[in-house]
């Protein structure tokens, strides 16, 4: 497998194109890092997007949802966009028009293919639930057959994908410099609490939520 | 104004419409916690997204970019739908199937309009720098007509909006209840840490930074 995506028409970055990244390690590590993707596309000629769940094995980009749901219908033969977005930090210059954020994010495109085989559903589903919570699947009650049926799998061929990715401190104009404001950077990361157990449940937090982050 | 919006085609809540939520106050709540929107446009015949950071006023969502962005420049006359996402924790039910999320979800669908005047764009700029960090526009150096005229600011009515909540503890079918694992919800939150100073700026971090929270 290639340690790059070639870039195409429509993942090759153009804004600020020194922050495209096409390595597959970034790639992959935004994509593991994420929770929520954006799944975009048109349906009667008019744009969608929709937030939701993901997973990923070496190939693909799985999503899933209730059989009857539109945007995974909507995909199922059809090109999608799909958006992963990781901010890192707010970037504050002294000019109002350098102001930025630093972020991670990537961009997939491809056509949705229906998972349709129960095994392969099963491993989608195992995967689904194993990129939130690591651990969880083994402990939770696995899907039954009517459960199985009542899903809908779409997964995303991985090949057509790219990052664009911004770090580090403001960047301003020389002229800027002595502008009499403070510039730096205001970090931002994800702040996991203790797990809040359900009132129907009497056990101890598992070992898998100890320390739990992304 | 109305305090809800009109749940149209577009923006009904189809999938569990029991989350859906039209409220005004909801959704306006949820706009003014977000720092990054997801934009979605059809670009010849092809759907794409990509995330930008956006403000808004009390009838408009402004985004912004180069004069040359493409996305800009798609949904300018066009229609955008626009997705903004906060997500508060993992929901952790005993069963895989209805493992979720609790999160906070808008969806605004509307056609995007150039703002061209000097005056309105320079408010737009306000708007924008104000949304991420309150308190900030008075102390950078404001955009001057170059910068302006580098700038397209594309604006969308705030008309045809719906937000999906879900919050809560998990919800597992009956004969699951027994199931002999852990059952609740990690929730999570925003971690703003300390600001980084720039290595060129010999300032203190200003008050508006400190305990910045969204």
């Amino acid at each position: 497998m290639s340690t790059t995506f070639e870039p195409t028409a429509r993942t090759k970055v153009r804004r600020n194109p020194v922050r495209g990244v096409y390595d597959r390690e970034v790639v992959d590590s935004i994509i593991n890092e994420g929770l929520i993707c954006q799944v975009a596309f048109v349906h009667k000629g008019e744009p969608c997007v929709i937030p939701t769940a993901y997973a990923r094995d070496e190939s693909w980009l799985y999503v899933h949802g209730a059989r009857a749901n539109r945007t995974l219908n909507s995909i199922c033969g059809q090109l999608a966009c799909v958006s992963i977005t990781l901010v890192d930090g707010l970037v504050l210059s002294r000019s109002a028009f350098h102001h930025s954020a630093n972020y991670r994010s990537v961009m997939i495109y491809g056509i949705g293919e229906e998972v349709t085989s129960a095994d392969q559903k099963m491993e989608a589903m195992r995967l689904l639930i194993e990129h939130v919570v690591p651990g969880r699947w083994e402990d939770s009650r696995q899907p039954n057959e009517k459960e199985l049926n009542a899903t809908l799998i779409v997964r995303i061929p991985l090949e057509e994908c790219s990052a664009k990715v911004r770090s580090g401190p403001p960047v301003d104009d020389e002229e800027d410099l002595t502008w009499p404001c403070w510039a730096g950077v205001l970090p931002v990361e994800l702040d996991w609490q203790d797990p809040l157990v359900d009132e129907t449940c009497d056990r101890p937090a598992p070992d898998y939520l100890k320390g739990y982050r992304r």
